[in-house]
């Protein structure tokens, strides 16, 4: 199953996506009224065929405003560097990386966080001050979702708790992450963190089906498949599972592939009125304008 | 004032506390039976003399066992590295820094977060699996508690914002912060961030009183006052929200001293049984004993 949250008709509403017939139903009973519907259906381990019986209407896409699945995360996104091999090598002899080593490719996951503030809805504004960094680029990604707390998990056990996936932006603020040595605070600017649409069920959206496309203004700037990744789905669950323990709803952005703004000579940072793009196949797509304060 | 949470009679309830006199009051009404009452008083900005009306008996502290205060974050814990002169060319001598720079003094705060996860009470057992991690040390600390949602603070206005103070261990594995790169992950085990006994607030703690101290088995370790941090507590509210909204109940980890494990030759890293004190004049005392599983 798709499962979201739109605006429709001034109102916040849970909702199924029905992707192939581009509509959405609304979920009613008590979730209609829950704070943080989405995550209540990952906690309860709430079935489709449940979902499909609070069903109190429908709209089309074109009806709706998609929102962030998760309207507050239970804490900060994690979140992965260096684990797409091509962009490993152009962060690094970008000069904007403070903790590169003798090898692009890292030994160990490189694990970082997102303020939990970061997160924005699939249409919202990437918003940031010029005289704060004058370098913002975009890492389209694909996140798994946790659907269970978990702790010590072996790679063989680990797709067995991941509730489903979601697209999202690691957007970035190249000046600052480079400048504070540590990712967090280039990361976690308030709006640097789109995600949605919707978040699709692992047994619609196996790991082997995710492609994703980052698109800046209608040009194509980054291909991946989640296949392709260094440190994979499996691993950094365990990897992660060994050292605190894992809860519903956690997100894992899984690192983003060759092509970011960095990557290019020179740089091609995000300016005031870009719409960045991100698709991924089964998992819709982030469009966010870039908006200076 | 001085609050926390404590177990009494196989209850948890919520206290202020006489530090002079060496007791604590509970605290009855709706906040009795709230999941999460300190951050209810920081949300809410209940006052001292709100407090003591809604007090309902008393107890002395050799019949209660002091509990984290914060039970459960609202999102990771903010934490500052190398913020101590002579910390930060220990940490750099050490090797156990991937992020080493021209400098060991950096030119602007280096943050990362620890999991939500990682938090444990003053007197709880810190835990680890020799196994996963051959390195833990520990990292006295002065922790910051935000009191106020704000964005864009001047450093001038930046003490207005802090609720309180809290002395907290920075544990860390310091193979997986080295491996990893990014420090997160090293920092984030189950159990590495004890904090407590209690949240005093700034007018009764302000930042001149605060000095700490680490002993391991009763060897003193570690001396810091907090008026000689590299970057001071309103240049971390100033910079942390330059770039995000910072949220009631956000705990930001300031920075340890020298004298860490890593700072000896050969280190001294923690073992089975030992007991880590991380003491703060106004603040309490952190008693955590070492165990691995």
């Amino acid at each position: 199953m798709k499962i979201g949250r739109v605006s429709h008709q001034g109102r916040v509403r849970m909702v199924v996506v029905d992707e192939a017939g581009g509509k959405v139903g609304f979920i009613g009973g008590s979730l209609a009224s829950h704070p943080n519907p989405v995550q209540a259906v990952i906690e309860r381990r709430i079935t489709a065929a449940e979902l499909e019986r609070l069903k109190d209407g429908e709209a089309g896409f074109a009806d709706v405003g998609f929102l962030s699945p998760i309207s507050a995360p239970v804490r900060n996104i994690f979140a992965v560097g260096k684990n797409y091999t091509e962009h490993a090598t152009e962060f690094d002899k970008s000069g904007f990386n403070a903790t590169s080593g003798a090898s692009a490719v890292p030994a160990f996951p490189q694990i970082f966080t997102k303020a939990t503030t970061s997160l924005a809805g699939p249409t919202d504004d990437i918003r940031f001050d010029p005289a704060h960094t004058a370098s913002v680029d975009y890492e389209g990604e694909i996140g798994v979702v946790i659907g269970a707390e978990c702790r010590n998990v072996s790679k063989a056990d680990a797709l067995g708790k991941v509730f489903g996936f979601i697209a999202l932006n690691d957007v970035t603020a190249r000046d600052l992450q480079k400048n504070h040595a540590q990712w967090f605070l280039g990361k976690s600017l308030d709006t640097f963190c789109p995600v949605g649409p919707w978040i699709s069920t692992a047994d619609e959206s196996p790991v082997e089906s995710l492609e994703l496309q980052t698109w800046v203004n209608g040009e194509l700037r980054q291909t991946g498949v989640l296949t392709d990744l260094i440190f994979d789905v499996p691993t950094l669950i365990a990897t992660l599972s060994r050292a605190m323990t894992l809860l519903p709803g956690d997100i894992i952005a899984t690192g983003t592939p060759v092509g970011v703004g960095i990557g290019h000579t020179p740089p091609k940072f995000l300016q005031d009125g870009d719409v960045v793009r991100v698709a991924v196949a089964g998992l819709g797509e982030l469009n966010n304008r870039v908006r200076t304060l």
